[in-house]
């Protein structure tokens, strides 16, 4: 391993499930019941703010975000999308992208910050990483 | 007016002043002493999710998040930077980039929802609204 080499923050790993890879970006589904919730983390060194992607990667983020937005969208029906970078907690950049509606856990405030993650049931994990992996077309 | 005209929306604007106006987005700052926090608003009409921007403008928006992000960091010298578009209350499509410290009012939870907002007594506003907008090279 070199200090160049994408290594995914243990936070990030210990409470998501990986659905594959976009061209810049891994793709995790966040493993808590009380929102649709996924992550895009470029897989790059070292990267803190969305300032510290090179010019051509800052493009490809927004188009993976789009991308996220409509595969989430599609399989959710959300009333609204919460897309975000903060990395207070975990530095390592990472675009949170969580279906929100009106009668979730914490609308309308954020979803951080607010109350204790609810794992899935594995088998509702399952079901619906597999409709997620199927909207981004992984195999 | 017609049905296609920008109207920034009332909520944003009570609580903001303009800095100025990028290709694509109004650049406005909140009048909230606890947080340097700008927001961006796409100058285009009914817009509420990024991905109901056209291609061209996605690309721009990205580019804009990048310039406002260094001026602000470049004003502020933040620990994080927090960028997000959520629109839980107010729909228009806006993002907000937040210069975050340790010690301040809500870390490391998000501003969203955490307390209320402190508008900055009138000659510091200015004076910080004038540092901004000669970062960004607005007249």
């Amino acid at each position: 391993m070199t200090a160049q080499e994408f290594v995914l923050d243990p936070r990030l790993a210990a409470e998501t499930v990986v659905l594959g890879e976009l061209g810049l970006c891994r793709v995790l589904l966040v493993d808590d019941a009380r929102f649709p919730w996924l992550i895009l983390v470029p897989r790059r060194a070292g990267l803190v703010e969305i300032i510290d992607l090179a010019a051509g990667d800052l493009v490809r983020l927004i188009e993976e975000i789009a991308t996220a937005s409509g595969v989430l969208e599609a399989a959710t029906s959300p009333h609204k999308l919460n897309v975000a970078a903060l990395g207070n907690v975990v530095r390592q950049l990472h675009v949170h992208i969580v279906a929100r509606f009106e009668n979730d856990a914490t609308w309308p405030n954020p979803v951080w910050g607010g109350g204790e993650r609810q794992p899935y049931a594995p088998v509702a994990r399952a079901e619906f990483a597999g409709k997620l992996r199927a909207g981004f077309g992984f195999g």
